[in-house]
């Protein structure tokens, strides 16, 4: 692996198999012990990673971006539930040779990341977590109703809005910002998600609130930087401060007039604190 | 004035006279176009800022403390309510010959802190409040019985711990650290404030809870910084979200087992987000 690249846009597409299946991923960044591996939003894919937030990041640290089961180029299917999706993350982590790792799980990927933090706490040093709630967020039995709206805006750049900025004008133009440093990337692009894994992804969300809670996050030792904004409708930003109260050692940081898309309108302030984070807090 | 101080420790006491009455303050730290002036908590004087804070801050700018009227060094009578305070704190920074300047408000600090953004955004450019509270925010009617309890200690460490840390060894430890930084300039200290002084201050903090709310919050344009621990107990963390909430432009930040004194506990967390805020957030 070449570990000297350190410019997201630079680095290939690698793929990994485990089981039977090929999972897609990148690599970059200063070589470092510790990597961190960032897990995806809802839809997203390798290409959904504002570069502003993976370069801040490579800087000084290596970081791995996986795409999930059946997610962008990785084969298989998607599963319907968080714990699988957890399960498969294990897997990829642990067959890229990584023994320990920080853990970004942004909404969805968040939810993974509590997952793996109370299931396999060996793997883990510390976690970030971005726009994400925790197990039995009510806010999330209207999460389809919300994709079905950015569906039918029929509009990529104002779903992206919808689903990531807040009705202002300066939170919009910060996320169009961010849609447009998406696009940059023109070569080795991985492929979107397919409307069936989308589905699945649907399913395993709303799940993840309406599921009896598993995962108790009051067992998390790690130290934990839970980064929010301050109108989260899909998520509901109060769902960060029970996060916050809930995990014995965490730092929590809320943004204003910010959404779901929190970090990407403030990429280099959350470059700053993730660094900080990392390197830092104990 | 000599800029190139770049220590606390060095910053000698000076004096200024408004009206009659002389001031203590310190200023030190690189030249800048806008300096932060820090306004102090309860009982706290000139002493009783974490040397690592106003290093790290002084780093980047220039840094001047105040004590304000009957506090310290300074001369006078110690108003008993927050607005003649906001009073003096304006005479003090426009005697400086500050025209526009930024803030850092600790605790009853915050209060000034709020009122001066209300009655002269034109003096300020960004605001920080650590471990302060909106006007009207009911835990302070219970003000006078912890600063009691404290006083019961009769132990200085033993206080100084019941009024800045949680419970928790970790939190005791790291305040009694703050504790020693506090004590490791030995000459040119500040007077301790006089009993009538803290009556007053007791006061003023005290209707800062039970006053009509006249500190529009919603007209504060200037970016803010929020400070908090997860369990301030003399303002209630809570009151932190509600500044949050209240104020247009705002990034709030809580720390885990932390309670009035979180950024001494925190320190050098304390000094990365102040510092970004200052030099880059809009």
């Amino acid at each position: 692996m070449n570990e000297q690249i350190l410019n997201y846009a630079g680095a290939p597409t690698k793929f990994i198999e485990v089981e039977g299946i090929r999972y897609a991923y990148r690599s970059l960044g200063k070589q470092s012990d510790i990597p961190i591996v960032c897990l995806q939003h809802f839809t997203g894919t390798l290409d959904n990673w504002d570069p502003i937030v993976i370069n801040g990041l490579a800087k000084e640290r290596r970081v791995i971006t996986i795409d999930n089961r059946g997610i962008g180029n990785s084969d298989g299917v998607t599963p319907d539930n968080v714990q699988d999706m957890t399960r498969d993350a294990i897997k990829i982590i642990t067959a890229l040779g990584v023994s320990k790792c920080d853990l970004l799980g942004f909404s969805l990927g968040g939810f993974i990341a509590q997952n793996i933090a109370v299931e396999r706490p060996d793997l883990l040093r510390k976690i970030i977590l971005v726009g994400t709630a925790p197990q039995g967020t009510k806010a999330l039995y209207s999460f389809p109703k919300l994709v079905e709206k950015a569906a039918q805006l029929n509009n990529p750049m104002e779903s992206y809005l919808f689903m990531f900025a807040t009705k202002s004008e300066k939170s919009r133009a910060k996320l169009g910002a961010t849609l447009r440093r998406l696009m940059e990337r023109k070569r080795d692009r991985d492929k979107e998600t397919s409307i069936p894994a989308i589905q699945e992804q649907v399913k395993a969300l709303t799940r993840w609130g309406t599921d009896p809670v598993t995962v108790k996050l009051s067992e998390i030792r790690q130290p934990v930087l839970i980064i929010q904004g301050s109108n989260d409708e899909m998520m509901n930003s109060a769902s960060s401060l029970e996060l916050f109260n809930q995990i014995t050692n965490a730092v929590l940081s809320y943004s204003p007039d910010a959404a779901h898309g929190s970090f990407f309108q403030y990429p280099e302030m959350f470059v700053e604190q993730a660094n900080f984070f990392l390197n830092t807090f104990e």
